[in-house]
């Protein structure tokens, strides 16, 4: 790693070059941001990289949650460590088929350790990720940011744009429909477009509840407020996923829920949201 | 705020100074942390800071969540600005009696704007609320975090052990009982270690929840997890609080829940908590 960034600073044009070189072989990338933590963005990451990869799709997921790395665990490959390719690339964990993935929580050896980094080590381990990462040829690179508008999400926006010079991240905002998650998921809407990053639109998650005894409806974190954000703030709103239980067990479990056994309510409401993101992404 | 920077940079020794006899006036600080977001770590910093000034405690909260200030939404002071003394002081909002505040969000003219900063950025607005704010005289300054253990966490808790020269801050880590939550709060908790913050204890939030409609028990993300990663960490447990729409309801309407008519096992469960927190922080 030290080597690494000796190298970075030794020799930027060749390394400006690499990256781009790399860049090149992927065809979208999608930035999954939120403006609170908590809404289920990494669920959301992981089963439309799933779902995509099912479709034929070469896909990639970069973890960008630097210190909450969730991806490894949500696709059942925790613990299974990134390894270098012998010439100086790392070569991503195989998830499934068509499905391959990078992530900080693949390099610690113990999964209690925190990163304790500031902003300017996170931009390196991202460009890293990107330049170093035998990712091959992709139709979609899916990434998971933390929350918020700092460090992460600008790094990766503005290292994409520079190699791809000019070519914009798709970005896709998660939120609950909470008053308190909506007022930061608007953050994120502004945040993508100050950075000109084509909004594919907002997803609601966690929208609405029915008891699994008695069937009846639970107001636990209301319902509507993410497509009412998406009206006012005129961007697409791609859906609202249901709060299912059976969803936490799959994650916790290490299967993305979309390839459970099961049909949910959940399940259809996801598919379609595919369906829009592809409708939108290849036109 | 360009002025307040340069005026740190040309006079660092005076700037030291002011900083160590605005934080000698606070008697105990609370940085509260999770590992993951929407956990209800917000949530449970503005309901601790008002039980604790209920109780006729001196309370400040200093909101550190930079991209996604929500302590003015739930304290119902959303849209008040901070306004300064004339001397160059910040005087904190008056959100009830003994309890002043101060957030990103209350200097916002839009609250939709992002925040849109790297991290040394966001280490100077934080030491700007620690040093320039007319706390005044403080029994405790509870501090909520954003996830993770980056930038914020780091800045505050080396501010405040630099100027109290050695003393530490107090540190409570939330969670919730799902799998992803509890690998993100260990590292939450040994991050507390590395900084020898005094970890007063995990609190276990969103744990179990009944159907308001069949009263039957709905396992949504699970339970007693929070409760087993506190005995395998040896950190003392502080409680759990299940889940409770009328929660979700309350943050969103501006009242800290525990100001409620109505008597719930939430508040009970919360009301527990605050009685640890005394005890371990005022023994």
């Amino acid at each position: 790693m030290a080597e690494k960034i000796q190298q970075i600073q030794e020799n930027p044009d060749k390394e400006k070059a690499q990256l781009k070189q790399r860049l090149s072989r992927i065809r979208h990338t999608i930035m999954v941001m939120s403006g609170k933590g908590g809404v289920g963005k990494s669920t959301v990451t992981a089963n439309l990289a799933a779902s995509l990869s099912l479709e034929g799709y070469r896909v990639g997921i970069l973890d960008g949650d630097i210190h909450g790395p969730n991806i490894p665990k949500i696709l059942g490959v925790e613990g299974q460590q990134l390894l270098g390719s012998g010439d100086g690339e790392i070569n991503p964990i195989e998830a499934a088929e068509n499905l391959k993935l990078v992530s900080v929580g693949s390099i610690l050896e113990n999964q209690d350790q925190p990163i304790i980094w500031r902003g300017p080590m996170k931009h390196t381990i991202i460009r890293h990720f990107l330049k170093d990462v035998n990712w091959g040829d992709l139709d979609f690179l899916v990434v998971d940011l933390p929350p918020g508008t700092g460090d992460e999400p600008l790094s990766i926006a503005q290292i994409i744009k520079e190699a791809h010079a000019g070519s914009s991240p798709f970005a896709i905002v998660v939120t609950t429909p909470q008053d308190v998650a909506l007022l930061d998921s608007r953050k994120s809407v502004k945040f993508s477009r100050v950075l000109e990053l084509q909004l594919l639109g907002i997803i609601e998650n966690m929208s609405g509840m029915a008891c699994p005894h008695c069937g009846k409806p639970i107001d636990l974190f209301k319902k509507g407020g993410g497509e009412l954000a998406a009206q006012e703030l005129k961007v697409p709103f791609l859906g609202a996923i249901p709060i299912d239980p059976a969803i936490v067990q799959d994650t916790d479990n290490g299967t993305p829920f979309i390839l459970g056994n099961d049909d949910s309510a959940a399940k259809t409401a996801f598919r379609n949201i595919v369906k829009e993101v592809l409708k939108m992404a290849c036109p």
